[in-house]
């Protein structure tokens, strides 16, 4: 009679059990804060004032492992509202990703990433870039964050309608990250990506457009459940939206989208 | 004996005549001063100080149709300091363009647009967008800018090394611009694009990557002459930023590039 050791019948292994895949400490301590807190809920909060980042950030902390902003969508911007954003944070273990898609040529995605009114990479934990314009744009990036201990999310895919991050463009952007693995700590992406070579579970694969109850938005939005983009499509961190900032208890949503991506995950390590 | 009228012997039509291939009013004020101005010169001011960037607006503004900036890399930028840009552009006539490179999906991409500190709506003629997130990013800028009568390009090439904006990618892009004729003006791409079907003439194309004595940077751009992007490539604007505002004298070396710019589209007239 056979009786197989629990840990041979996973597929994927836990969050916990991925920190040793990685170097950037920044990748470490993400998915070591994920396993501890139960979450691999990340809240994009694409609001225009700072009272209501400053509120959803306090009120879906304890919930999420990742806060994505938009920093350049505050209407009333200061450097103290990232000083209180970075307090709220340690307080409540999360990291913050700003989802700054930088976009340019090395030279000045690095001086975008530095410089100007916000200098992302003195609170940014995690930012991200597309890969359009090469292989400098990392280059120009891990000149000004590596030093720090940042992590770079590379878009791979998109989630909006007619997005050309396909194919050949995703192909290329998934060697530019193995290229870079010191600081390209995964991908922003539909789905797991990388597959083969066994380095599979040695990137961190986060996903817009997820939404519980809506199909899509008028400007090309299109979303998917926890469930398909954990479980079904392999990917690790589910970025939720509209569906929880907009909601009228942002912290109960914030609950409820914890639950359904937490589920997927301890299903898709059982399955 | 043979006496062809000097006009049937030009292959490419002036930007004077082009006006009237476009509505869009920011597309025809643009060729207009560029006739009248003599000059098809851009030039990217890459400067991280308010005082540096409006000194060499002042100096270089006889000689530019456009200036280009990154608003986001002045680290002290206040509103007063587009104020005054815009102030600068009205007295030596020319169009200021934000090379913000939007690359998120429509919604987002219409609020970077609108809002934040920058409120680049408000004061720049012209912006421009990847495609990489599909067509919904033209349609949420355009919600933005269309009512003010802006003027947007799309990055179809770039001229960084390892670029992934090529082959299908550049065709999907041109086949968004054409679906988007009353906002979008034209293109930053390294030649003239979209040819064939009588709509060669009737878009804008503005070439970075332009100077006349070095070859390329530490983290991958490349460039080309005047000659090569006016005359050989086809294209219309040439962006020039190192070699003019790290110049020690930008106004006698914008000067220069005028002219290279300028005798390039002449004898493309004239081929």
């Amino acid at each position: 009679k056979k009786t197989p050791q629990k840990k041979t019948l996973y597929k994927r292994k836990t969050y916990a059990e991925r920190v040793a895949l990685f170097k950037n400490p920044t990748a470490r301590a993400l998915l070591e804060l994920m396993e501890s807190k139960r979450t691999n809920l990340s809240i994009a909060v694409d609001v225009r004032t700072a009272a209501e980042l400053l509120k959803i950030a306090d009120v879906c902390g304890p919930h999420i492992c990742v806060l994505k902003t938009h920093i350049d969508i505050l209407d009333d911007f200061k450097p103290s509202v990232v000083d209180k954003l970075r307090k709220l944070a340690e307080h409540h273990k999360f990291m913050i990703f700003e989802d700054r898609k930088f976009a340019d040529i090395g030279n000045t995605s690095k001086q975008q990433y530095e410089g100007g009114v916000y200098r992302i990479v003195t609170w940014a934990d995690v930012v991200n870039a597309h890969t359009v314009s090469g292989p400098g744009i990392i280059a120009g990036l891990s000149e000004a964050g590596l030093r720090q201990g940042r992590g770079l999310l590379l878009l791979a895919e998109m989630s909006s309608a007619g997005s050309l991050a396909v194919g050949e463009y995703t192909e290329k952007t998934i060697e530019m990250a193995r290229a870079n693995r010191d600081f390209v700590i995964g991908f922003v992406s539909a789905r797991k990506l990388a597959t083969g070579e066994g380095s599979d579970e040695s990137f961190i694969y986060m996903t817009p457009g997820v939404n519980l109850d809506v199909a899509g938005d008028a400007l090309g939005q299109q979303y998917n459940t926890p469930d398909i983009v954990i479980r079904e499509r392999g990917s690790d961190v589910i970025i939720v939206g509209r569906g929880i900032y907009q909601a009228a208890d942002p912290a109960a949503e914030a609950e409820r989208y914890r639950i359904a991506g937490w589920n997927a995950y301890q299903a898709a390590l059982l399955s």
